[in-house]
């Protein structure tokens, strides 16, 4: 008997609670652990990170996740450590950015007469969602567990690249249900979608969602261990009938509000599985990634190959730490290697920028650029241990450029749409930092196109105007000062590339433009300070002021004034000598004003330092280079230990695709990529004993730190490659050779380590 | 400067008349007109025909066409000859069909600041609909033209295969705009839609439809012979602009509500030209197939390939007739020469009935199928002159079984979209008919598999019911007295196709079922009954009752009790003779009852015998099974004169994708398909001197008609290839080895001919 034939008095029968964590072991027993074994995929969770715990493979085009929350703007992930309930279990989401998106198409048990909305936090029955509990919950690389306390269903997740596996096992009932609702997507609206009914155990569909992207299409195909004893299309929450006049098939329907049930009969302990994979191309794409990708129902198969590959590629640095500082580490590593993400079909079809569907053509497509964050450490981590990958990613920015309606290089983009979101044009450095760096398999002469045409872009925000004028007018432009700052950056790699190259023209007028920032450096505050087209500066001035649209970005003008990463000898003597430079730098530390409240998800506030966002994130650094390097130091042990760590609230902002997380790594193996598209990191403090970095060149590169403790933060003397290494710079040159870097640390700074600092060229 | 700074105080200045139709005259001047000469574009387009006059190729893609209504049941293809307004022009319509769909994608200009919505009929300056005089107005096959009163615009249209050509002749402004409308669709919802400016004289876009088809997805690209002086995209009546804030392009947007301006100062008859070309596929080929086919600004190129394209397809049939006879014969074959529609990219590209991509593998694909109408004379006339096209439509059905989500033959479609309208499984009878008839191109194995999966589908309609009954019985399903009569013929044709292919237990089987209509013929009334599941006559029961969603489809029981086509002595038997049988049918042309009022769009009526539908069609032809061939012959000649004509209201029900306009062309020439599938046609009373088909084979067929008139509309005599003929019933081998039939035609009916019909096995 269907329940759709008995909407009333249904049993309820919960005969046995299932599943304990026994049942379902970790693989790896053996007594060493491995990388993929310190992972903890629920820091970030809690609070700001806005990370997901769901099993994902590393770069994968899937994240088979859990959703706890589908509108607030604050778990742009989908999933928030403290809320009690789970809505259901969507394919997609977003590692750490600070809006939400994806999350599409929601799989869930339901036992008993299924409920066909979410249902809210307050009151979890009155939908489909299910309180569970942490206690019966675990997430490892590749694996989420949780169990459903409305339904007494197990959940079992996996995922390979662009399919996955759900397992569950149920109570004994002669209602079990599976739900899947194409609705489903974090806070964003399904404008349309399609579902079918392929054959007795198949169903495939697709949406389209206008959200952050505005015009997103997906598909997927579902595949399920049984045959469906009874199946529905429920359309608005009304079942595709045929009703005895011409017929409509009940195996098909598109609308904006469609759920699919598949119906069976149960006994305790029966598992059913689910394999699911996606394809923004077609369902037909969909069918052939999930026959491709898991042909048979192995799930503890993908679960294991998964683990593998993490392991793998967690493994391209060796640390030695305390058990705490690897799983930080390795968890800072799991981030990093989410994003950007595969994006397309086993066949290599791909939806461009076009909304068509493209062929990858000699590279390796991926998609979700975070790129106003991960210029700055996650893709220089990629440079040195994913070039494949990096070079990957450059030639799909390549591509963007080819497909996307501008011929820009991407700002910020999902899945074949440019959001637009943030500023700058920070694809360049990417591609600069990784042709300067000798990355091979990218055609540098294309690149460097895209990278001067975007530079030159008549329309984008107003890069045009600032290249005549030499600032961003603030009457023309919001985030002005910002949008200088950062475009004067982006142009010293742009000019960088062009003299590797030999176009010295090019290179003189962007050098010329690197400079610009003194355009706006106000020498009555010591301070950034926007000016009109006129040149007027902004008045009245408060260098503390944060708000939305005005001239600085997500920030202080006292925070934004230190972004001269490409010319910090420079922005000091606009400072007028070190002192004065030092004495702000240290006041950013300790200030602290009404104006600056910011907004929640940025905090790891020290002083007027938030570390929870990315226009912080070079400025500890900054003392290399004014004489004061023992203050980048303590700052960098400092934020290592008090902004990370291995708990769901252990993150102080938005991961941002792995940035915050490629931070702790650079910064927690003693140097930091200040200037991407530079040959350069500058040095602080490692946190780590020992780091071997196994670049994807072949080589090695080890850091050694001496002595190193929680308070022996302070460097007293360093040996690189063999030598003596009185410099605060660490050449990328002295890296890509292999060999070592030995730090002997001690409680007290050495003042007379790494002076006279002199930027390499 | 640009309208859209200046909103307000805008000039008008109208300063002269642009167009007459001396300045594009027809191409053709030679004293002898030829076939396509004769065509009257018109026709249809006023009342009930549902004809649209815009300019398309034979059996194109595209349907470049005013639309004078988007919004009535009635104006199904867009365009009302009493309508004293035009919206504008859009890219694809239907041809006569009862229900409106299609009409994408508007393009229309305008002078002066342009209004975003359409208007009204009452009030077209509300909107951008324009005024129109028919003075002003012409159309001929593959050109339309009308001067828009309110802009002074002369518009001229002309149409490829995949692409069209909108020609505009302005007069001086400094705003002439050209404005496309993504919204604009006939009757239905646009769900989604795309807009991109792909660079500064072309535009792409899609949209997806939710009406008739309930998924339907359109692509377009549009090229412009000027550039740009300005554009803007609309979303939402509002400008899509950057703002200073974070660039969003104003080059694309997404949106339910679309529009494009392209803006432009025009000098008086400065003539501005849009090439268009669409795909169901993607924008890209879109593109693809507009610089395939048209990679010039060649207008009239384009206008005389498509008008060569007709006159060549037009001339498969020579007749001799009086110029209004000619007129309205080949304004019919053009009808029936419209659908189904090329439905491929020139790559050979489509989008299949699982909405995914696909590429025909050796045959043609075609869309629109209107089977319950078009099985009847249209497809038995392709399988006389269009063979090639015919056994392509054939293979485009054949995958869209595979395609199909209840893997069926089509039932009536929409391009990618089953409508599943009105009843039978009529794709059935157009296989068997051609496979009867010899044609090759298509597996017989594998179009007998899916003849016979359709007719032993366990979920269309209730055909498993009735096939296990005996009759679809009224208590489960609706107009089950017409389905059982329509299942039994197409029975008969698949026990027609197995017989052949020596499927004995088949053709026995299916043989049985056809016979299934006798089990709902009452000889208390003579007529055909509904009977339940229980064996129960409907009771009440009026043999006049016009209801939707009764007994009858579309009709009345007098009606539909004339449909065994496939046993027409079985039913005479029924009758207990010809004297019951003929009284009863002479009847059905004097009855009238109020409760057969039927609708507004059937008309043709004499006594209830309703031309204007399809369940009327074959009925005029039963006289000859029955001894009074004289009768045929009377009313086929009254018809044809009363039914039919030149005019645009000469149509009397809608066209039916060809299916009144092939009745028309059959009944001319003298005989008609009575009974697809079988291997022999009826005899009527030709209208034509003479009528030579280049049947596709290669052979010739000539029907002369000696001696007809007006008044001598009966047959004296018969030779058929030069033997005397004395059967009512013209053998399709006879026409296959080509000849003539040669008719004596009189006043006075000659009793002694045609008498002791046998029918042909």
């Amino acid at each position: 008997m269907s329940v759709f034939e008995k909407q009333t008095s249904l049993l309820f029968l919960f005969v046995g609670i299932i599943a304990s964590s026994n049942l379902y072991p970790q693989k790896n027993t053996s007594k060493t652990l491995r990388p993929v074994d310190y992972v903890r995929p629920f820091v970030g969770t809690q609070g700001e990170g806005n990370t997901f715990p769901g099993a994902t493979a590393p770069f994968g085009m899937m994240q088979f996740s859990p959703d706890t929350d589908m509108q607030l703007w604050e778990t742009a992930s989908g999933y928030e450590y403290s809320d009690k309930s789970i809505i259901g279990f969507s394919l997609t989401h977003l590692n750490g950015t600070g809006i939400p998106d994806l999350g599409d198409f929601l799989f869930t048990p339901v036992v008993g007469t299924p409920k066909l909305i979410p249902g809210s936090k307050e009151h979890p029955d009155s939908g489909y969602r299910s309180p569970f509990s942490h206690s019966d919950e675990e997430a490892s690389p590749g694996y989420y567990r949780v169990l459903l306390q409305n339904s007494k269903v197990n959940v079992e997740l996996t995922a390979g690249d662009r399919a996955g596996i759900m397992r569950l096992t149920f109570p004994k009932t002669d209602s079990a249900f599976i739900l899947t609702d194409l609705k489903h997507v974090l806070r964003w609206n399904v404008m349309w979608s399609g579902l079918r009914v392929e054959d007795d155990r198949t169903i495939t569909g697709y949406h389209i969602v206008n959200g952050w992207g505005k015009d997103r299409h997906l598909y997927f195909a579902a595949r399920y261990s049984r045959p469906f004893e009874n199946f529905r299309i429920m359309s608005d929450g009304k079942p595709v009938l045929y009703n005895g006049y011409r017929f409509r098939s009940s195996r098909e329907a598109f609308g904006k509000n469609l759920q699919f049930l598949a119906q069976y009969e149960t006994k305790e302990n029966d598992v059913i599985m689910v394999k699911i994979a996606i394809s923004a191309t077609s369902t037909t794409n969909a069918l052939k990634n999930l026959e491709s990708e898991i042909p048979d129902w192995g799930f503890e198969r993908v679960r294991n190959l998964t683990r593998e590959k993490w392991n793998k590629e967690l493994s391209v640095i060796d640390i030695d730490a305390d058990e705490t500082g690897k799983e930080v580490f390795y968890t800072s590593l799991y981030h990093a290697f989410m994003a950007p993400n595969l994006y397309q079909d086993v066949s290599g079809e791909y939806r461009g920028f076009d909304q068509n569907n493209h062929k990858a053509n000699r590279f390796t497509n991926y998609a979700v650029f975070s790129l106003w964050d991960t210029y700055r450490a996650t893709h220089p981590l990629f440079a040195l241990v994913q070039q494949k990958r990096n070079v990957d990613m450059i030639n799909s920015m390549l591509a963007h450029f080819d497909q996307s309606v501008e011929h820009l290089l991407p700002v910020w983009t999902l899945p074949a749409n440019e959001t637009w979101c943030m500023i700058g044009y920070h694809a360049v450095p990417v591609i600069v930092d990784a042709y300067m760096k000798g990355l091979k398999g990218f055609d540098a002469e294309r690149a460097y196109n895209t990278v001067k045409t975007t530079a030159m872009s008549k329309t984008y925000d107003n890069v045009a105007t600032y290249a005549r004028l030499g600032w961003v007018p603030f009457d023309k432009e919001n985030e002005s000062v910002s949008k200088t700052l950062e475009y004067a950056y982006d142009d010293y790699c742009v000019a960088m590339m062009a003299k590797k190259m030999g176009k010295t023209d090019d290179y003189k007028y962007f050098m010329k433009r690197a400079k610009y920032y003194r355009n706006l450096f106000d020498p009555a505050f010591n301070l950034m300070r926007g000016r009109d087209s006129q040149g007027n500066w902004r008045t009245p001035f408060d260098p503390h002021l944060y708000v939305e649209g005005g001239d600085i970005t997500e920030g202080t003008s006292w925070q934004y004034t230190w972004y001269v990463p490409q010319d910090v000898p420079g922005l000091i003597k606009l400072f007028r000598g070190e002192k004065n430079f030092t004495e702000k730098l240290d006041s950013l530390f300790l200030v602290t004003a009404d104006s600056a409240k910011g907004v929640d998800d940025i905090l790891g506030r020290i002083g007027e330092y938030w570390h929870g966002n990315e226009p912080s994130h070079h400025i500890i650094y900054l003392y290399d280079y004014a004489n004061q390097p023992w203050k980048t130091q303590k700052h960098a042990r400092e934020i290592l230990k008090t902004q990370y760590g291995n708990k769901p609230n252990s993150l102080c902002g938005n991961d941002d695709c792995g940035q915050m997380s490629a931070w702790y790594m650079f910064t927690a193996m003693g140097f930091y990529p200040v200037c991407p598209g530079s040959n350069y990191y500058a040095i602080g403090s490692p946190s780590v004993n020992r780091a071997t970095l196994h670049l994807s060149t072949g080589k090695n590169f080890t850091v050694i730190a001496k002595n190193q403790s929680e308070n022996n933060v302070f460097i007293q003397s360093v040996r690189l490659n063999d030598k003596d290494w009185n410099s605060v710079f660490l050449p990328y040159s002295e890296i890509q050779k292999g060999g070592s870097i030995e730090f002997t640390m001690g409680p007290e700074p050495n003042k007379n380590w790494g002076l006279n600092p002199v930027v390499p060229e």
